[in-house]
């Protein structure tokens, strides 16, 4: 806020009686009092709660403006905090001006004071931000994003920016969107043609088609796309710096339409030298209970609405991971117990099938009723840089199952042995000579590292207890919808 | 480190004389005494300093593994700190054991124990953290990325994840990259066709050649890009949750191959409701100063490297611009100024032009010698989304100016006034029907609001004083440069 103007969440804290303050924000509701006077509840967006504004039919202006303040509109107003004699708040604000900034209609504002569900939400994207719910989810995404720099930084990680555009694959991660200037009209021409259009009457021209695409004449030279993971470039660094992370957008071009795949997502990968499989386990477990305790602490009010309206049993779940330590499970004794449960699966469950999300599920939230930790899972169904342990059949993956989620990280200690590491490639069909700067790591000064990825959006279903990924992100991706 | 290790950086300032250790890394250099020892300088990334190992002929397995001990390999090694009878280290590690980890082959590991040109090291960008150089770059980015996130949350703004792919186009901002799954194989087909050609010796099925791009059928429905900007969907935030910042890569396809230009940069973008140009200006120096104070107070190590090997002014500039309050200067008193020197420009300068780089220098550097901020430009020359002057003429933009660099910020108040603002679409030939959405952030309660923008890279330059902007990213992507 510029320097004259105070914020709520600062006022409804620490704001002194008989103190003068001036706020400005966006008004949720007004009502007005047979005696003359009204009470406007202002959201600045700092905090989830409204301070009442008492408006007397004093205030300069007060019946031409006040008629004209609805939901929705802006206001500036200053005057004195007072103890508020409501129960609903322990001060208000008594107004001596109003200016009313920017009106908002009465009938055409989307957000009436009513609920709205979140289906119509995600096509108001622009305003949905401004509902209590999404307003309380951009501030637990921003501080549960803070929290994880600070959870790195105080540990001496470095934060490596891992490219966006790349033209490696990190095989087994999904599709991949390409990157390209090919096909595609210019801004330049565009604008040309809007001029020539504008000036002529002509109709713009057509691109000249592409017969095929030939990557050898695009921007990059070859095909581009978007990544699928930071992992391998941050083990550049992992092996040079020391222990690192990266926190950015990652990219599945997935034809998936549920409530749990996005297109574009945001993800953290920590990788480190020295780290074995233990190691990158325990890191795991404080990592997400720093981010759960870090968002109990911080975004207290949040989290109790969350709890009230979204999902009664979110902060008791979070409580109980907080207060488990995660039970370690390989994942021959994962496939043992569930096999052994009698229970009819939707997909069968045997040693080297993955294990799908109601298994995950019915292990962390039924059998053992805690946050686990899934480790040694087969060869054959994991990618070429895990570390393949010495009974030929197992990798040092690890993944993290916790109730109310399921998998919410999945992580590995690598393959630092170059030998061992081509083999693996010539196994799952890659070419080692597309890997060479992969393999350079293992060539000069190979170290044992670890890494696992955690993905913020799958974080953020865990800590709302909301159901729809596309409801914890500011403006999701989906098919077809890359709208605004 | 795992817990059993020690990280260098903590050793060489308060590691203890007497003190058992394990540290682990890589090998910068060895010497072998005539007198049957080895000196190891040990780096692991944590800071530029190594650790002095010493290792005694007593040392178990000396004889066999000190000779396979070259640069670039790594080691692992355990024994007591020593008060360092060398006036270059305050302790030096006497080791008891030490284990090789990983080999580096002395003739083929490219960094040899010499100085390597940057244009060198851009072609090993996998290895070029293990340099000194590279190594302070990281440690610096990391620490500056963390700053801003710092900055930005101790005044209670929200961090934003505005969308990386989009189908809006900031205009003004230059070419786009087109992001499609049109044209390319997937990468199940691509498997398909190797393991075709693996079992029948064929070779794979070309792609069905494209007549054209028909985005209606792409992913997402019509052509999408990577963002230029996340500026437009900022103001969403701005005028709902309050103060808010974006920090992540931003993109620009075009064909530059200059030591300024990168396809993929990391943007910082602060975006205030209720803050009018002055604000934004002042919130735009206090940034800078906090980013320059925090990497003096926080990189003291490496900053000095700096100066002593990267540019010897460095410092002396930072410092300056540390102390000196930024001034304010309009675009036209910088024109008459520019227009007044007598100096031959490669340029032209009148007023409704924009300022050169050329300009911009001699104006920060050699006329004021001190950083500023010029605002008010010229309507015609900038984007639709600023705020009109009463003048007619001039937009309330502002650039911020420093030695060293020139232009490091650019911002704006923007136009809040829903009539002006579609009245400058039409002037700059847009479709107020394609903003729709961003013309609502002005339907429904407007308020006066501003922002800027901040490109990384650019502050890394000033902090460095590295010429070559392909220098301060880990991986640069540029024409024809994706490699990995």
């Amino acid at each position: 806020m510029p320097a004259q103007h105070s914020r709520i969440d600062q006022l409804l804290k620490v704001g002194q009686d008989g103190a003068a303050v001036t706020v400005a924000g966006w008004v949720r509701t007004r009502r007005d009092s047979k005696q003359g006077f009204s009470f406007i509840e202002l959201n600045d967006g700092s905090c989830m709660a409204n301070l009442q504004v008492v408006v007397d039919a004093a205030v300069p202006g007060y019946a031409e403006t006040i008629k004209q303040v609805h939901t929705g509109c802006s206001i500036r107003a200053a005057g004195e905090l007072k103890a508020s004699p409501g129960a609903k708040q322990r001060i208000e604000l008594h107004a001596r001006t109003l200016d009313l900034v920017g009106v908002a209609d009465a009938e055409a504002y989307p957000l009436q004071k009513k609920r709205h569900s979140f289906e119509f939400l995600r096509e108001i994207a622009h305003l949905r931000p401004r509902t209590n719910t999404f307003g309380a989810i951009a501030r637990v995404r921003s501080r549960v994003s803070y929290a994880v720099h600070n959870f790195f930084q105080s540990r001496g990680f470095v934060y490596v920016h891992t490219p966006i555009i790349t033209t490696n694959d990190c095989e087994g991660a999904g599709e991949m969107f390409t990157v390209t200037t090919l096909g595609g009209e210019s801004k330049v021409e565009r604008r040309e043609s809007r001029e020539q259009q504008a000036t002529t009457g002509s109709p713009p021209a057509l691109n000249s088609p592409l017969s095929t695409l030939d990557y050898s004449t695009d921007f990059f030279g070859k095909r581009a796309a978007l990544t699928v993971s930071g992992q391998l470039e941050a083990e550049t660094y992992a092996t040079s710096v020391g222990p690192c992370y990266t926190f950015g957008p990652t990219f599945r071009a997935e034809n998936s339409n549920t409530p749990r795949h996005l297109a574009e997502f945001w993800m953290i990968e920590p990788e480190m030298p020295f780290y074995e499989l233990p190691d990158d386990m325990e890191l795991a477990e404080s990592f997400i209970k720093h981010l759960i305790a870090d968002a109990l602490e911080n975004c207290a009010e949040d989290m109790q609405f969350f709890n009230e309206r979204i999902d009664t049993n979110v902060l008791a779940t979070l409580k109980s991971i907080l207060e488990h330590e995660f039970k370690r499970v390989s994942y021959t004794e994962a496939v043992d117990i569930l096999t052994s449960t009698g229970r009819e699966w939707e997909y069968p469950v045997g040693w080297g099938q993955n294990l799908q999300a109601e298994h995950e599920r019915f292990l962390t939230e039924q059998h053992f009723k805690q946050p686990i930790i899934v480790y040694d899972y087969p060869r054959s169904i994991k990618p070429f840089y895990m570390f393949c342990n010495e009974d030929g059949k197992t990798v040092r993956a690890m993944d993290v199952l916790v109730p109310g989620v399921g998998e919410i990280i999945g992580g590995s200690q690598r393959e630092h042995r170059l030998d061992m590491l081509i083999a693996r490639m010539h196994e799952t069909g890659l070419n080692p000579e597309e890997y060479w700067w992969y393999l350079d790591l293992r060539r000069y000064g190979t170290v044992p590292h670890a890494g696992f990825g955690l993905g913020l959006e799958r974080m953020l279903l865990l800590l709302t207890g909301m159901q729809n990924i596309r409801d914890v992100i500011p403006f999701p991706r989906t098919p077809k919808n890359a709208e605004f």
